[in-house]
């Protein structure tokens, strides 16, 4: 049984608690809110504190929080020598206070509020100072999902990086095609499908030999039926851009 | 019963040929494939021809060849006003010879070869000059496909460049996740679960939305940490340009 107090209230952390909560062996001792209303659906209030000095003993402190606050959040803490990791993927450990012992606990997934996500499937990134604390974190890690491994701070901002573009930036396009589908009056829900077979071949397929499209084919006369088309400055940059970039590997072949 | 003859061997005319003979529906008269082996695991020998002369009578001729190859197969069709529609997105009817009546049957979807898809979900986007002919292909993709949608030649054209965005150009960041993944020797199996979330969330929330990362907050640190890191100048720029529309979209707001 390992037990555990996490500090933060945002989505990270309600994902943390239900799948905490499911789990038999861990016991979640308490949640630092500030707002103890945010996760009052999930734990009972006797359970939520808002006030450092109230913070019980435990194996483990998971801070999640965004980014900024990660370093002065983990300054906060009333104790010494005990294993405090965060959550986040673009933040070195060593932002956290060196008076405790350092870790890093990072789920590699968008989360949203109220969808719940299945955790099993969701890789977990580890890292720790000691071996000892990486058992214990690697222990937590391996009762909510079955994919755990050892990432160095260097390889998951790598690991960052690329979810920036296979997430963020993919959901910006889908964005941009909702706009085009709005300005022509037509339903985003005729490109559903097709956003949603994009992700899967992956699943199968390496995203090199899934590409297709009018770059890929270096299709000069469909790319630039397509930039007359577009009105909108930044659309039309984009699309050289990508167009470009994908024409260019296929230069490389 | 509609007839249907198929002028085409590659995937579009592959997937169809599969979904038209499990339909009660449709009689499948004739493959036209210039090489006949590309079709022969699908349909008799007997029914593939190689040679225009050869084509039988049919309520409806399909042509589902590359988009450059459209023209001049209608041209070579060695008869006169029956219905002919092209399955291209980016093409006008037009494009077809008028010495037949023209129509459009598009389906919106990246088809993969030996990868079999679900029809039933995928939108068929259809024109046609004459109501009757809009009947009869409207008959044909309705025993396929639940999503039957009547679309002109611009809005298909505004489609299709929305396509491109949302699945080639997905793709491409697919690709670029997937080497920076290399790059650092990490998996890109990890980045998966997040792809399939990224999409998956788009289903019930908007784009608009489902935006999160370091754009969206416009935390210029972790940006400018992440174009550091990037060494190649194409993912650099492609990052900075995403970036940038990502921001000025929340300046809009």
């Amino acid at each position: 049984m390992v037990s555990i107090v996490i500090i933060g209230s945002g989505n990270v952390a309600q994902h943390l608690i239900s799948a905490f909560l499911q789990s038999d062996e861990i016991e979640l001792v308490q949640v630092f809110s500030r707002q103890k209303e945010s996760v009052s659906h999930l734990i009972s209030s006797d359970k939520i504190v808002s006030d450092f000095a109230e913070i019980k003993q435990a194996d483990l402190y998971l801070i999640a929080v965004s980014d900024n606050a990660i370093a002065d959040v983990s300054t906060k803490l009333p104790f010494e020598n005990r294993l405090v990791v965060h959550t986040s993927g673009s933040m070195p450990m060593e932002i956290l206070d060196s008076k405790n012992r350092q870790g890093v606990f990072y789920p590699l997934q968008t989360f949203t509020k109220n969808k719940p996500v299945n955790f099993k499937e969701i890789p977990i990134c580890l890292e720790a100072e000691v071996e000892k604390d990486f058992k214990t974190i690697e222990t937590v890690a391996k009762t909510i999902s079955s994919v755990v491994q050892s990432i160095s701070s260097e390889q998951r901002k790598a690991l960052h990086v690329a979810a920036v573009f296979v997430c963020n930036f993919v959901n910006h396009l889908y964005k941009i095609g909702n706009e085009i589908c709005e300005e022509n009056q037509l339903s985003f829900e005729l490109l559903k499908p097709l956003i949603i077979e994009t992700a899967q071949k992956i699943i199968h397929l390496s995203p090199e030999n899934a590409q297709t499209g009018p770059a890929k084919r270096n299709d000069s006369e469909t790319i630039n039926t397509h930039l007359n088309f577009l009105s909108d400055e930044n659309q039309k940059e984009i699309y050289k851009l990508l167009t470009k970039s994908i024409i260019d590997d296929g230069k490389k072949l």
